[in-house]
């Protein structure tokens, strides 16, 4: 009977939280949780559908570590805490190899980021994924996307493009050696919610957002909510040794400013906080990169060597884009 | 392109919610929110799936209806007042028509009860909804399946059966007329929240449940968390007089005792406080029926007319249960 087999998921990934402030986890109608005070409370759902923000045979563990984490990154990119997640799991069939990789790479990433599982659903239905993140901001400190003004300058963290690289190589559109694979694959399945480096710039930033639609795209998210335009640097856009090993430059530019995926973050800094920034950088506890500045205007307009670059694309890059 | 479509949808859902305790509603990473002080945080997510939960070719005005309503019912189950909603909308294509009824759904019962919604996502794929609630109650005012204590009477709000008889007209198991059709359908797609009613149980009920899976699976549920057992008398289980109509007494049972989706709310009242719950009844301002008593032991029991009665199931019934 469906009841009992969906009653045994429930069991298996509902374990009872022991974690900040939760009264009640799995178990009742509702979760009952204590939210931190003075704080604001942050959340963010994102549903992952198979076939479509993932391949459907991929590594259950994979699929799980990649729907967490980018869950995660909506916290990172308010500078919000995690604290609890709830899972809705939807499932065609009850396959309990599949259930039990997905929960240890579920476990896995709530481990590594301290945020418990309080609740949830499990019900049957073609393959899909919503997870809704909460965590815990100082109003004062939550990087808003309204918070740009004119005369910062535009950082991001990390690289960026290797997360397109890596669709491309599960479309078959680009071959690349073993180590090169794993390499793209772990930026695409295992990208890496920036919550420490928001914490770093608590006092430094408060506006940003992380890179999931493209650099173009979100810090043209940024602009809009500011009321303000952005003048990138394509040559000072941060890629990685291994992204310009497999391709050219004309493409590598293309995954970097429109590539989805990446879940960098990418923020602005006031003038007078500049000093402090590239004094984390330099000390080697922020890796990231100053790659434009907030100018008059609304657009995103990109440079190379002084002169106006159009880029190829701006959009979005799902893995249902091919389809 | 994809992209701009869904963007739309956002657009016309995603209104900024103004509500209390919405520092940041659509438009940035998260949603930022102020929990009310002094009480608990009470959250509870539901998916529904076409063609499982709900007929993929229902009316889009009466999905939205019906996922809320859902929703809001396990906020009534543990006595918390709404105050914000999360939608994770996925949908095989655009179709405005859709959008349009599904929104006017959506937004007739948010302003009913009083949720705002604060944010979600939009996705393409096979029609889903997962709805996240939030609400707020004070420790001791939360209705727990656990705070059933022996000699407790046990009280069911309205009638029960007539979801499960509206799923048997849906299946085409069952003929109606005109009226009755209209009588089920509005049960099973507009199911009420009893927030008000548990409400009023704050002082009386520390113990309840609401009835999805079916009375005697819910009330089951209680016994476990609460290790007590229970007795039901069959002949107080209150049925509609639209119900009575059209069916025998044996189909009847069977849906008033095992038919899930009634949302009715299903508590206990130590003996103590019996005359404040039985005023509440005389005065008109609350539909509720002593049904039972909580016993030692660990089953539910059902009695007919002093003797040991066994019903021809005890499980659940969902849409997906005859496919």
């Amino acid at each position: 009977m469906a009841l009992s087999e969906f009653e045994l998921i429930k069991r298996y990934f509902y374990q009872s939280a022991r974690a900040f402030g939760v009264n009640m986890g799995i178990g009742d109608d509702c979760a009952l949780l204590s939210a931190p005070e003075n704080k604001l409370l942050a959340v963010s759902m994102d549903t992952l559908v198979g076939g479509i923000h993932f391949p459907r045979n991929a590594d259950p563990e994979l699929i799980a570590e990649r729907a967490l984490r980018v869950n995660l990154s909506d916290l990172a990119a308010m500078a919000a805490e995690p604290l609890w997640f709830t899972l809705g799991l939807t499932l065609p069939s009850v396959d309990e190899r599949w259930l039990e990789g997905f929960a240890k790479g579920l476990f896995t990433v709530a481990d590594e980021f301290n945020i418990a599982l309080v609740g949830g659903d499990t019900t049957r239905g073609p393959l899909s994924i919503t997870i809704q993140v909460h965590g815990a901001v100082e109003a004062e400190h939550a990087l808003m996307r309204s918070n740009a003004r004119v005369g910062d300058v535009v950082y991001v963290t990390g690289n960026l493009g290797d997360a397109a690289a890596a669709l491309a190589v599960i479309r078959q559109e680009l071959t690349v050696g073993k180590s090169a694979f794993s390499y793209f694959m772990s930026h695409y399945y295992r990208p890496l919610p920036h919550i420490k480096d928001a914490k770093l710039l608590r006092d430094i930033s408060t506006c940003g957002i992380d890179v999931s639609d493209g650099l173009l795209a979100d810090l043209g998210h940024i602009c809009e909510e500011s009321g303000v335009g952005a003048k990138v640097d394509i040559e000072r856009v941060p890629v990685s040794t291994a992204l310009n090993k497999v391709a050219t430059a004309e493409q590598i530019a293309d995954w970097a400013l429109a590539g989805g995926d990446d879940y960098q973050l990418c923020f602005t800094v006031p003038q007078a906080r500049l000093a402090k920034i590239e004094q984390l950088i330099a000390n080697g506890k922020l890796h990231a990169t100053a790659i434009g500045e907030i100018v008059k205007g609304s657009e995103v307009v990109c440079y190379i060597g002084g002169e106006v670059f159009e880029p190829k694309r701006r959009g979005y890059s799902h893995f249902d884009a091919a389809n």
